[in-house]
């Protein structure tokens, strides 16, 4: 097979993650959203917020790995955020096994260099990693203060379990970590998280 | 306001492309696919196809202008591509307006650089710019022959119409104008696109 039609064809099998529905809904609160377009939405967070990284960020890698990050979503679904440890390394193992799959369609040389993208997201040693996971987990908690709850109602959440979340913005970015904390105290005032 | 408000209240307006369908499917085809999720699928052909851009193309570039380029159809809506000069002149007008409202949402200097990004995207000079259209071309048409004729069955394109859109293509990337070009003969071959 030539490289085109490899990477067409990974392209093609990437589609599917228009089809995984996570717990989060569009802010309009009409659907549940698809990891497709939460994707979109965290990449254009990464050119507009860019300058809230630690200085030397590479921001071109934080777009890169924020439009790869779920793709193993394609196999192993969306896994809500407050989920305990069991579920979570569960998950893990799915995770790794579709990353397994998935990037090995892509050319030899290239299957390495998406492959050690999702992996730097995942292990979250870098900078780039660490910024791109604080945008993961700030555009839920913006939505869900946009619709007065969102899953954190739903699933009865406590502002406990979303603070230890704000930890890990704050290990991304100081700026968008505190920003996360004072919305998640205007939500508690609020009514829209339990204290 | 201080500049993170304004770049929230702009990624939470930029939500609403999620809502904006297009008139393509999703390769399944189980339903219309949106303009965000297709930003998204355009970001990721600009990482995996990044080497059939012309040398020294810019790709960050290219992505970044491919994460921006359709959120002016939050208030423009989804023109389909294959309709007359006079729908395209009323399209082009209103998405300058939607141009002048959303990017205005962001801080000044940002709201400039970004607007930068979609105007180059519209006008096509750059090697960028071209590169990134050419992908926002190819990528109904691949879906359109894994659906079996799709939008082009639909609308009932002809073959003639379709290959305009292969010289764009071409003029942004000459393997991909000429794989492009073999997908449709073969898509007429197989009576996917009427001749």
């Amino acid at each position: 097979m030539q490289p085109l039609d490899s990477q067409l064809r990974f392209l093609l099998e990437a589609d599917r993650l228009k089809g995984v529905l996570r717990q989060s809904r569009i802010i309009d609160g009409s659907r549940r959203e698809n990891s497709a377009e939460h994707s979109w939405h965290l990449g254009l967070m990464s050119l507009v917020l860019g300058e809230y990284a630690p200085p030397g960020t590479d921001l071109g890698r934080v777009t890169a790995m924020l439009l790869v990050h779920d793709l193993v979503e394609i196999d192993a679904g969306d896994l809500f955020v407050y989920v305990g440890e069991q579920a979570q390394a569960r998950q893990e193992e799915a995770e790794r096994a579709a990353a397994d799959r998935l990037f090995a369609l892509l050319p030899d040389g290239q299957a390495g260099t998406v492959r050690a993208l999702w992996d730097e997201f995942e292990e979250r040693r870098t900078p780039e990693a660490r910024f791109a996971r604080a945008l993961d987990l700030l555009q839920p908690m913006l939505a869900n203060y946009e619709q007065g709850g969102g899953t954190w109602a739903q699933h009865s959440v406590p502002a406990s379990q979303v603070l230890a979340k704000v930890a890990l913005i704050e290990d991304g970015s100081r700026t968008l970590g505190q920003y996360a904390r004072e919305l998640i105290s205007a939500a508690v005032s609020r009514g829209f998280l339990a204290p």
